[in-house]
């Protein structure tokens, strides 16, 4: 029997006993726990860390929400259930699970109320003129490309980046509500309880787990189900080798310790599916200040492959998966400007020829480029990558810049998007399309909304959600 | 329990039994067999069609050999293991497994031998000119990017593609061979045989399988093991949609209609890890006749995206999954050429501005393009891409034609490559890398060789290769 099984011919005690188990203290185990509480069940979380938190206390806190949340209708924002869906169906990669996103986004604005009714705070005020996290504690953000091509053609952009009202880095205030929450209901929580096995009837049903607690091994029993909120696999080497191998190149791996994959290889040593197991997040933050989105970013040969206004996770996507992450952001001393992210200067030259013999780009392939690309923008116009106007200026004041964008000098900070097949109730599927008895999951240790290209905020919010579906569904089982 | 899963506790009576079960009768399969057979086991092969050959006997028969087999000793070429393991592990996409690949380039002049002894014939003459197979029964081409950018940097450039002595495709030919030494063998067939469940004992072995049979069920148990060479899933839409989306665009899908992924899904139901779903291999014949190397592919951009004389599995990956999809090969009056491949030109101009007005491209986005490629190819030289100089030459001539190579109007032909982990012997393991006991594979089942780009010929070298040690590790077993 694998090691990550424990047949419940052999668990033939206890050490504890709920209706439901939930494994993880992110903002997916939160929700699952808060959820199944709330129908009922007697839940147990366990966490394998000293305290909750885990990813979700790492990140920038953003929510991806919309619709017409209170707090876009605050900011003045129009949005709907539909434009909002078609902004997510076009721009979260090439097959989003149709069923989830259009639930999800149904069901946005009763969750941004509900956060609200777990105590976390927003302000309501909107942060023009980053991508991402505000440097303080305004409320709503863009987070994603909605603003440009070709996703400003297919929806009517709104910010939809939800950022609880803490200055710098959001997401500790997020987790230290909801955790509160939990600690305020019925639900136990039991940390330094590492997962290492789940118990399974020789009918398949999983009925508990066997954790890890200080070197001792203690066996929780699960009468409903358990609940996998384990996160992702950005850690596990192996685990991105056989996935996504070229998500190695990035050297900031964003997760917490946790983000191993563990429960992932659970579920599928108990028969799950996977899905979408390559795709991952990739953020190569060149165009912060967006001042910055008016230079023009090169491969190495010297072409354009992205219109630089896009969400830093798009520019990312297209840096290292379709361009071996070789790329420079090339400037001109009009538009030169100290990025937000410290970044080298690859290369400076009195010319183009001479930047791009700096470079070591192909004679005369950058000179093309930005003729090319000069030609337009004395038009504002850029029919090549269509940025928008406001970004688009000729390049022709020297001396000229190149910042270094490769893997290898820049920042490129990933996280897995793949995992169990569940359906939208947090079932976990095999690979009939049936559910495992007894297990279920949420959060990045599931293939959710984003299957391939990202908007901030969508890790949360999907964990939030589908958390909750989950937590509901065991809770009621 | 999973429908795809029989627990042994209700499996009370068998229909036939075996030492070694092996389900589907392609190359993996029959190699599989025969191995296990000549290790003393007391073998049956299953196969669901009404005979065997699967997808194998569709192909044109190409076999990726070298490191001086018989073969290219004989049409003069040198080779050693080194360079083809150089070559394979350079371009067989991000992350090919390292173990297998190096004893299958140790293992290639045998796996030769072995062809032989089975009595599967080769000419002893090498082709120039074509990609893959051969129009007449020569033995030896190039089947993959050897000769070209940037392999020929990396690895002494020799044709490995050893091709079966039959004027248009040589698979039924190999299969026919095989098929041939199975029935020989003391090794049973039994065809029209669904696998349709394994039988797993509550330890996780897996003792037998269970098959439909003209609608009738039949079990048969495996008393050392039952080895999995069902193929892949270029057929199973829900499969694709889960790991490889894009490839759904490719309208000629390579497979018997058994590459549904009914043994992956086997497999997983039983536990078992798989490796890079999302791997495909697709064609894009553009390139044929080799003259046509000598054109200039440009995305929707206007722009090259790869050198034109690169093998075509790597031109169709280049075009699909990194630019949508979206090529056309563009050629002048000096060097048009009709293709090999049905291909309709898309637009025609007097100049190059009105082949691009007609295509729809950016403005001076194709004559920039071309007028970097111009400039260059006076020289013979291709900074940009660095295709071979004898495929360089100006296009100036006019008319210019394109030739449309959008996934709407050409032919993508794909195949799946990912599935099943298994180790160099054909054991299939779970996600912890411990061995299922009892469950082997081989073949396009498995994740193999190649694990994102191709050469023609890794499938059924690999099936063959690979198929035997799970052969001979069940039969010993």
């Amino acid at each position: 029997m694998s090691q990550l099984i424990r047949p419940s011919t052999e668990q033939t005690r206890w050490d504890e006993e709920a209706d439901v188990i939930v494994v993880g203290l992110g903002v997916a185990g939160a929700a699952a726990a808060l959820e199944a509480s709330s129908a009922g069940a007697d839940t147990l979380v366990i966490e394998r860390a000293g305290g909750g938190g885990g990813t979700s206390a790492m990140s920038g806190g953003v929510i991806y929400l919309g619709g017409g949340t209170r707090l876009q209708k605050a900011c003045g924002f129009e949005d709907s259930v539909e434009e909002m869906f078609k902004y997510l169906m076009a721009s979260s990669g090439p097959s989003p699970d149709e069923a989830k996103m259009r639930l999800y986004c149904e069901g946005s604005v009763e969750l941004y109320e509900w956060l609200l009714a777990q105590g976390v705070p927003f302000k309501e005020v909107h942060h023009f003129g980053v991508s991402g996290e505000p440097p303080n504690d305004d409320g709503l953000v863009f987070s994603g490309s909605e603003r440009h091509h070709p996703f400003c053609d297919i929806a009517m952009p709104a910010p939809r980046g939800h950022v609880p009202a803490k200055t710098h880095q959001a997401g500790p205030l997020l987790m230290q509500k909801l955790i509160e929450a939990v600690e305020a209901s019925p639900a136990g929580v039991r940390t330094n309880h590492r997962c290492t096995r789940l118990v399974q009837e020789p009918s398949g049903e999983v009925t508990g787990v066997v954790a890890q607690v200080f070197g001792e091994e203690r066996s929780l029993r699960a009468r409903r189900g358990v609940i996998l909120t384990t996160g992702g696999f950005i850690h596990n080497d192996a685990m991105l080798e056989a996935h996504a191998p070229l998500a190695r190149a990035c050297n900031v791996r964003i997760g917490a310790e946790g983000d191993d994959g563990s429960g992932i290889q659970l579920g599928m040593a108990a028969g799950a599916d996977v899905l979408h197991m390559d795709a991952v997040s990739i953020s190569l933050p060149a165009n912060q200040p967006w001042s910055l989105k008016r230079g023009v970013l090169v491969n190495e040969q010297g072409q354009r492959f992205v219109n630089e206004d896009s969400y830093y996770g798009r520019l990312g996507e297209a840096a290292l998966l379709h361009n071996g992450g070789r790329a420079w952001l090339i400037v001109d001393d009009e538009i030169f400007e100290k990025p937000t992210y410290p970044r080298e200067v690859a290369a400076v030259g009195e010319t183009v020829a001479e930047l791009e013999r700096e470079l070591g780009l192909p004679a005369g392939s950058l000179e093309a480029t930005l003729g090319l690309y000069n030609r337009h923008a004395e038009k504002s116009e850029d029919p090549v990558f269509r940025k928008l106007p406001e970004y688009v200026q000729p390049l022709t004041k020297p001396p000229f810049g190149a910042f270094d964008c490769t893997t290898e000098n820049s920042i490129y900070a990933a996280f897995t998007l793949g995992g169990l097949r569940a359906d939208v109730d947090g079932r976990v599927l095999d690979p009939a399309g049936d559910p495992i008895p007894g297990l279920y999951a949420a959060g990045r240790a599931t293939s959710g909304l984003s299957v391939g290209s990202y908007s901030s905020g969508l890790s949360l919010g999907d964990g939030a959600f589908f958390g909750r579906r989950a937590g509901r569904t065991a809770g009621l089982a």
